[in-house]
């Protein structure tokens, strides 16, 4: 039962998983980053956001800001007091920020999103409100146009609550403590052009990966849909369908010079193992 | 006073002003779509917004929609009553759709977008739960994974009262009933291919567009940054600095197939006008 008291099938694990095919021999969970990483990951790449703001009457209103994430996992935000959020969140500190992952054309529903709900508090202090001005400038190029005009305040937005979806079945809550603790990925954070490099020159090594060490051996295809310190996310195509898989790196990386070290290696394991191509394999011969 | 009660400059007016060159002679003021009418035809453009919608405890929330417009200018949204935000709408009703116009790597906030705000309503009459199901399949290519999930719910939001921000600068709010009554504009919603193939091909016809009906004979460059069916939008260089103007068609189109006959005959009468080139030339000559 959830919270509205509605008996509460995951809709994750009903139709659609039925049509994901399963791997064909048993792989080690590959492990993750936290919900919290996700997050702080996806906010510290971005600059842009949709605020949730209450008005006068209580009412839910939705507006585009900029942003800057702080270290400590704090929001800076510099509103007009002549704008609508500007004056809801001068009434009422309670507020929202969406972030979204830019995802172009794709399904928008597959990408990464996350909520983060806090209260918002007036940088005044000298020291807080340069913090945020400073953090403003440097994640916004075009703030420099409007964060000195008189009606602009900074504003700082104290996370106390994490809701992330990571697209597809891939959900999880997190606190603003266990939120403002964690530290974007090193990785993740700066991997599109990683990701890029790999589908278009590597997509052979990927492939091996996928068949060897994540569990389809009838994998045809496979591309990199994600990178982190953690691991590698792929998608394979086999004669069953489409599929994801995760296969971990050998080593956790601690930053992201590591990363080439780290996909040569998992190439290398790969292709040491059982590499079986071709039609759909027997699956006890392999697990 | 602005509803805060604090004096309330407006910063459009103010620095960011006196840096915009003014036109050197008068020109007609060239009449532009209403804001209702800019308002739908974004949201007639686009499938996805931020949905702000309130918590049990009457907090903002902010989360990730696809939507589909129909005609009468209500939102069709499904969402799962598994998720936060339809738990909140199902206990609260009150709700607002934040619309924004993607814009790439540009200034964040120099694009379009709106926030319409109202009441949401379970679509369970039969005709209008189709109705909403159809509108969200049209407009929502990957829908079809979920729509049809036993936890999700169809919703339609009546906008009772709207906020468009056309950029810097550019602001309006609209009534319900006037979002209700207006129509997307028909040159408007489509215009991106048009506006590409105008400065790729055409840059010459819109700088003499620019210098001689669009107030700035010293204009050295000109590239269009929007077309609807009234006029068309410029960006232009001059040694004075860039500015902004717009140009109204001969006669407001009706659809979109009459818009290359306009913008030739815009640039027969602005070659036939008393073209002005080279150095700021004397203002008083021309107007």
């Amino acid at each position: 039962m959830n919270e509205a008291g509605v008996p509460a099938p995951d809709h994750g694990v009903g139709d659609r998983e039925r049509s994901v095919p399963p791997p064909l021999y048993e792989v080690a969970g590959a492990p993750r980053l936290s919900p919290a990483e996700e997050a702080r990951t996806l906010v510290a790449g971005a600059n842009t956001a949709a605020l949730a703001t209450l008005t006068s009457g209580g009412d839910p209103w939705a507006s585009l800001v900029t942003f800057a994430a702080l270290d400590d996992g704090s929001l800076a935000l510099c509103l007009s007091r002549l704008a609508e959020h500007g004056r809801n969140l001068a009434s009422d500190s309670r507020a929202s920020l969406l972030v979204t992952q830019p995802l172009g054309d794709g399904d928008p529903l597959a990408g990464a999103r996350v909520t983060l709900a806090g209260l918002a508090e007036r940088a005044e202090d000298p020291l807080k409100r340069a913090a945020a001005r400073e953090a403003l400038l440097g994640a916004v190029e075009s703030a420099s146009a409007y964060v000195d005009f008189s009606d602009f305040m900074f504003w700082t937005l104290r996370v106390q609550r994490v809701r992330w979806v990571g697209g597809y079945g891939r959900m999880a809550s997190a606190s603003g403590a266990e939120y403002n603790a964690a530290m974007p990925d090193p990785v993740a954070i700066d991997a599109k052009s990683a990701i890029v490099h790999l589908n278009q020159d590597h997509g052979d090594a990927l492939l091996v990966i996928a068949q060897t060490l994540g569990g389809y051996p009838d994998a045809t295809a496979a591309r990199c849909s994600g990178l982190d310190r953690r691991g590698i996310d792929l998608v394979l195509e086999t004669q069953r369908g489409r599929a994801p898989t995760r296969v971990a790196f050998p080593h956790e990386l601690a930053e992201r010079s590591q990363l080439r070290g780290a996909t040569v290696e998992l190439t290398r394991r790969a292709c040491a193992g059982p590499t079986v191509r071709g039609p759909v394999p027997d699956a006890g011969r392999i697990s």
